[in-house]
């Protein structure tokens, strides 16, 4: 589909933070297709061949995303949908994780020293050790609108106008809608994944320059915080198929995710013969945490499950 | 196939807590078969015409559980595989939550009032209100062995032997590993559910009383906590499909699936018609949770999934 408008990914195209007051960079009609080059979240800092060293010594001023565009007639109280249309790649991808004492991923301190694992991806997978495949689904981890609250706002929390939301079902055919908080809406986009868990357990996804195309329609819906609609994919192959849980029992739900998550490294560690940073990343990248129950006081379940047909 | 023993729903087969001092029903060896009755969670006690009222004054001993089955050479230390190999329902069960004062569910603020559904099932599915229809996925909510702790202990905590896990990918087919504690394991089995969603939000699925047949094998497996093998069903249909999401954006856990999971009771109520008790119900029965992101610090991403098949 030829886009109406190209945001391209050139210095004053991009921003490192959410702020109503940055200005536009496109001014569009309900309706357009727009064309966003995304820069990937560590705006393409890290080379092709990059190691945990130069993770660590990487500056971050936040996601790197291609925006603000304003929707010419959207204000406050309205309802934006975004139709996700198409994905392009550039054939690789990052996923990597900070040292421990940042704090940073679900487990930082099973992982004190930093880690970096370089993707190459082709049409359909992105290829790992061990003879390992990762489905690809790419999708936006970050985008939104503007909050209405003046001044610069981190990139890393999401919030009800969006953001980095990671939900890796925003895939292709799926449509987010998103409320308006501020005339334009200012809509930015970046931190796309060609593949992610549920989870995203080590703090990153395969992270990935990538070429976008959404289209935007201002709908009538009551809204206060994000939906969307999805065809998934909701399993590797899209339907059915073994999978292999670790289960997480606690009174506290995070940590319920915390024991799921290292059980399923343990797993990883020792039936697919993964180190066990290569199985955080593929954790990260593939293993999806479901809630299984919240409801059987004190003490909640949560599960990690990774499918069998990832493995050769 | 035919069972080695059967554990029938008399009164003498049935108990109200996990306790290693219970004596066993039966004892069976390495590889047996084992079918057992299960009452369903409230012990049978709710008629197929039971209301709001009758929950409320509905007394609980615990979860009526079958067993405790004692494995003839288990030892503590050692892991037992539970092969779930069949389920047959009666063809009713019921869902229901109690009076929010009692604190139970996950929303028992926005639900003062007790509520009480009775379901017929068929074959495949279990006939809601609006005629929508859920598929069933039988599996049993509570099962597990005696924990090495002595003395009696509630039923409704789930803890690293098992009990009441509420994992609704325990379907016929999977396999269920859980370590034992105990001399013999002691293992007992009830909750039965025809279906549930990822989170149980009401406090149940749809309970109902039901025969299980079930394989049990003592394996080589170094395991401090419940893991298991499933096939799902990870969607309603086996394989990708539409689905609606409301997204909670919390920096707290629970709180991300109370926003996602009040938010999915609005959709249900302005898109499908339902009143907010009924739609209470039908996402505890048929609604996903999912953890999107636990890394986004400060605020985590959970996500309420309903698929659009389950709509005429």
């Amino acid at each position: 589909m030829n886009p109406d408008t190209v945001v391209t990914d050139a210095d004053e195209h991009i921003h490192y933070t959410w702020d109503n007051g940055l200005d536009p960079v496109a001014t569009v009609a309900d309706g357009a297709v727009v064309e966003f080059e995304c820069r990937d979240a560590a705006d393409n800092q890290l080379a092709t061949d990059a190691t945990g060293a130069d993770v660590a010594a990487m500056e971050s001023k936040g996601h790197a995303l291609s925006g603000p565009v304003e929707m010419g007639n959207a204000e406050p109280g309205d309802t934006l949908a975004v139709d996700l249309l198409d994905f392009e790649h550039h054939g690789h991808g990052v996923s990597y994780f900070p040292p421990g004492d940042s704090g940073a991923g679900l487990l930082p301190d099973e992982f004190p020293e930093p880690f970096c694992y370089n993707w190459e991806l082709d049409d359909g997978v992105a290829f790992f050790e061990n003879g390992i495949e990762v489905p690809l689904a790419p999708f936006p981890g970050n985008l939104g609108l503007a909050p209405a609250e003046p001044g610069p706002h981190s990139t890393t929390p999401p919030r009800n106008v969006g953001g980095n939301l990671d939900v890796k079902h925003l895939t292709a055919g799926s449509t987010l809608f998103l409320p308006v908080e501020v005339s334009g809406g200012l809509f930015s986009i970046g931190d796309c994944h060609a593949a992610q868990g549920d989870g995203e357990v080590c703090l990153t996804g395969i992270e990935a320059p990538m070429d976008v195309t959404a289209r935007f329609r201002l709908v009538e819906r009551d809204l206060i915080a994000p939906e969307f609609e999805t065809g998934g994919p909701f399993t590797p192959s899209g339907r059915d198929e073994p999978a292999h849980a670790t289960v997480g029992v606690s009174d506290d739900l995070m940590d319920a995710c915390r024991l799921a998550t290292s059980r399923m490294l343990d797993h990883l560690e020792a039936e697919r013969g993964l180190t066990r940073e290569a199985a955080y990343v593929l954790a990260s990248v593939a293993v999806d945490l479901k809630v299984n129950q919240v409801v059987d006081a004190p003490n909640w379940t949560v599960s990690a499950y990774v499918a069998d047909s990832l493995f050769p």
